[in-house]
Formats: structure tokens, sequence, C-alpha cells
């Protein structure tokens, strides 16, 4: 509960409506019986205890809700030490289903992840592991801007995290946007101005995933941007979690997955995208809709082959 | 998992199968969706910090399956300082359901609870609440026994919950049972024999509890107690926790119970008690049916009453 939304720290009590919805979304989508556990409890040690202790009777563990930096911690040491899938749909979900637009968004302009501009705003749980994600997919020039502007190798305020992706750029997040290729948000509502998207680089990718309000409102540059995506279901190129991390978890229990590997995110991504065929494929239809059927089958079967070459799958 | 059923400390995923049947029995006989959670730690503090940590998503807590003495301090302290009922059902659901079948029993042979004198062969988790809800309802002259006889004042080697019940007299628990009115068992099968019941007093009482084998078979003394009582299905007069659990959580939720209290316990015996009417009541009925649909109302109602007597309802 120390990051209930975009709402922040609320507590364990305001967690637990997000923690239902979630449960009947994997019941929903993919036939998981999951139950919404909150803890009364905001430190590192004692959030990993607890959940150490409980986990016995589940087959899996969903962390949710918890503040950046210290889910960073807390996913890392359960994942090691704990033999049951853990993820932190905040982090590998969103970093998934990013991915997986991205992916899509540069078929379009003809680019290749390894060689665009990746601007990141928001250093948070999201933001970091989107652009491990990216990295790990091959993009190579990844800025990224907290609340003080981008990640550079002279700030001294910067989280272990933060620092693995410092570059030797200072400046604004309108500085950082000059001639870059994608923004990519995951940070607070109207941050992002038509006057920064204009100074991109030639058919920007603009994906604005604050929720529910957008680092911009698509209506204010729809004609400035190649593709535009957000988190929301009244736009085109709805980024939403719930296309990953239902199948991740089927494709996981089903082969009894003792843990989750970057593979398996990288197959979901991948899954993901190839869901939406070249002839589909437009600048409003970049990622399949959270009702496509086929969305949960491709990603566990892909989840599971990734499993299974990682040496992770149990049966 | 440090006291699993009658098999002793087999740990967390082996008492798994007991919480999944509770869960099942709450959910059919009083509309109570329950959870399982079998805990990885066997640490009296960590159990405490983590059902404490898991709290918010629940309204109410049943404990199951933790060994005495750390299941009186673990249901103590998470009594305090949870604002949800707490409720050890090893402890005080055996001892609300042999409470209400003493009363029945004690009407067939007109004896008073204040005058018999009680022989509770088992220390442990029941042993010791059976003892203290007697006493709450009035019973003077409780001698309990453990695995090595009467527990007395003169002995050294008795936990603070022992010493509560210590008395003036020594001696084995055959000792123990010379005039006796009443034995109660809650310890191992066989440990109580034919001489020992033609040793107690007149019209004799036996409740011979231990689960699945009975301190000592109905058929060997069928002839020589006015009433006999076992927790088998098998024989007459099944003392059976389903008969209060259920509805001491329908009632205490129902009113939002803060806490359960001893006259909730104690509301639920008589209640239970009650429902056997003068006409019904004989030496192989002196207690319902685990299925008799009367119950989990009747329990209900009556838990209901004594929270709002006592103050804990909160609605």
């Amino acid at each position: 509960g120390s990051a209930v939304l975009g709402l922040g720290n609320l507590g364990a009590e305001a967690a637990l409506p997000v923690m239902e919805g979630k449960a009947m979304l994997f019941k929903e989508f993919a036939g998981i019986d999951a139950f919404p556990i909150c803890l009364a409890n905001q430190d590192t040690d004692s959030i990993i205890a607890t959940v150490k202790n409980i986990a016995p009777v589940f087959g899996g563990i969903n962390l949710e809700d918890i503040s950046a930096p210290r889910c960073f911690e807390i996913e890392a040491r359960l994942r090691k030490e704990l033999d049951i899938p853990v993820f932190h749909d905040d982090q590998h979900g969103t970093a998934i289903v990013s991915l997986a637009a991205l992916i899509n968004a540069l078929k379009l302009v003809n680019k290749s992840l390894q060689k665009v501009r990746i601007v990141i705003n928001g250093a948070g749980a999201a933001g970091v592991a989107i652009a491990r994600l990216l990295r790990k997919a091959g993009a190579d020039r990844i800025w990224m801007c907290d609340s003080k502007g981008i990640l550079s190798k002279k700030r001294t305020d910067l989280t272990p995290q933060k620092q693995e992706f410092a570059v030797e750029t200072m400046g604004s997040l309108a500085d950082a946007l000059v001639g870059a290729d994608i923004f990519l948000g995951v940070s607070v509502p109207g941050v992002l101005t038509p006057e920064m998207v204009r100074s991109m680089g030639k058919d920007p990718i603009v994906m604005a995933m604050a929720n529910p309000i957008p680092e911009i409102q698509p209506e204010a540059i729809v004609d400035d941007v190649a593709v535009m995506a957000t988190g929301r279901s009244d736009y085109p190129n709805q980024i939403n979690n719930v296309l990953a991390f239902p199948g991740v978890f089927r494709g996981a229990l089903d082969c009894r997955a003792a843990t989750i590997t970057t593979n398996m995110y990288l197959g979901a991504a991948y899954a993901i995208a190839s869901l939406m065929n070249a002839t589909d494929l437009d600048r409003e239809h970049i990622i399949p809709s959270v009702f496509d059927p086929r969305v949960v089958t491709a990603v566990a079967a892909a989840v599971q082959q990734a499993a299974r070459q990682d040496g992770v799958a149990r049966r």
C-alpha cells in the first residue's frame, strides 16, 4: 500500500480494491484463483519475511502497489529465496506491454530498437523495469528522466537503480527530448508539452502512460506524432498490463516454473507484439485489444517455452 | 503446522489439507469465505508479526494446528493487538462443544456443574481451554492431568498455563479418577482403562475425545457409565468443533465484533446445549448432530447477543 495506483502511500486497506480487482482479472482472463492480501507493514525486511511465511499455500506471488526503491529489493530477494514465481506487475507487467507496443510502433516508422534514442520519463518501479527490459531487447540509447531531469552521471542524488541508467548528458526533460525518437512516460499528468514533442526527431513515437491522466492529451499532438499510445481505454493503443500478467502467470504455473526469468518477459512481449499482423497494424492499432482472446494463450505459450529453455520449468 | 491433527509437527505444507477442509466447512455451514494460509515459520514472534501484517484483508482470523504452549501467547497477543475476531479453534472450539455436551450430560444425571469433580486428561491447547471455560461456567472442582499425572502444586515442571490448574493432590490419572464424576479426555488413544472408569463416582460421564482413536473404546464401558461421548461420527454423542466455529464466526462477523469474548464462548455453548430439548435428550443424544441446520443460526445469534452485551459489536 505504499504506492497505490497514482495516489501514493495510502496504506493496506486502500490497496485492497486494487488487489481484489487484480484477482478478478487473473480469474477472468486466465482461470487463475488469486487471493488478495494487503500488508499492514511498509518495512522492506518485514514485507519479505511475511511473504516468505505465507508462501506455502501459493503457486506464485504477484507483488503490487509497493513504492520504489524498496520494491526492487523486495522483488529481487523474494525471487532468490522462494522457489515459486515472484512477479512485480508494476515493474515487469508494465515493461512487457511497453516493449510489445514499442516493437510494433517501430515497425510503422521503419526504425530499429538498436538505433533509436528513447527518453523514459519517470524513474520509479515502472520506468526502471522498462529501461532494463528495453536494454535486454537491444535498445542501446536510453535517457531516463526523473522529476529533476536527466539521470546524469554528474548528479549525486541517484539511487543505485537510477545510477544504472545515468548518462553523460545533463539537462531537463525538454533538453532530453530534442531530436529523440521515442517518449515513454510513466510519470505524472501534463509534464509533456506540444513544443517538446515538436522538438523530437522525425516520426516521433509518444507513449504517455501516466494513469488515468497521461503526460499529454493525445488531441494536442495527434498531427505531430507518428504513433501515440496511452494507458487509457478511450483512446487508441491502450498499453494495459492485463495484456501481460494473466498469461505470464498461466504459463509459469502450467510448467511449474521455479522462478520468472528475463527471457520469459521478453517472450511475453514478443508474443503480444506478434498478434498484430502486418495488415492489421496501423498507427491506431499497435497492440492487441485487452479483450483479444488470443493474448493469454500466446503469452502463456511463449512464457512456458522460455521457462523450458532457461531450465526453470519443473514439469 | 507445529500441531497437525494428532500427528504433530509436520510443517506448513502438511497443514494445508486441514486448512482447506476448514475453509470448506466455513463456507458450507456458515456461508463464510475463508482462505487457507499456512505459515512457513514456527517462531512465536514471527507468527504474530505475519498474522498482523496480513490481517487487513480478513474479517476474522481462525488459528489452527499451532502447538501448545506457543499457541496461548500467539492467540492472546493477536486478540489484544488486532481489532478483528481472533479464534484458536483447537482451544475454544473444542472448549465450547465440550461445555455444551457436559451441560446436557449433567442434566441426565441430575448433577450440577458447580459440585461435580471433573478430571481433564491432556493439558495442551484443548485441555487448558476447556478447563478455563468450565471454570467460567461455574465448575469449581477441576483436576487436570498431563502425561506425568495430576497437575499438582508440588510439581516443578508446569508451564504457566498448567500452573493455573494446579491442585494440592498428587498422583496418577488413575488416582485422580477415584470417585470423580466426569472424565474429559483430550489426550491420546487408550490411556483410560475400564478399571479406572469403574473407580469413578455414581453415574460417571466419560467424554473420550482423542481423535481418531479415543482414550477408551466405548464398547468397553458402555454398561459402566451414565453417558459416553467421543469425537467420532460412528458412535453416539459426537463432540465435533464444527458445531461451534462456523456459528461463532458468523455471529462475530455479522455484528462486526472487534474481538471474541469469553461470554461469546459461553453463549455459543449454551445455544448448542439448548437445541436438545428435554424430550429428545437421552444418554445417546446429549448434543445436536453436526448436520442439524439450527446449530449455526442458534450459535450465531447467541454470539451476537453476547458481543452486544460486552460492548464489542460494531454494528
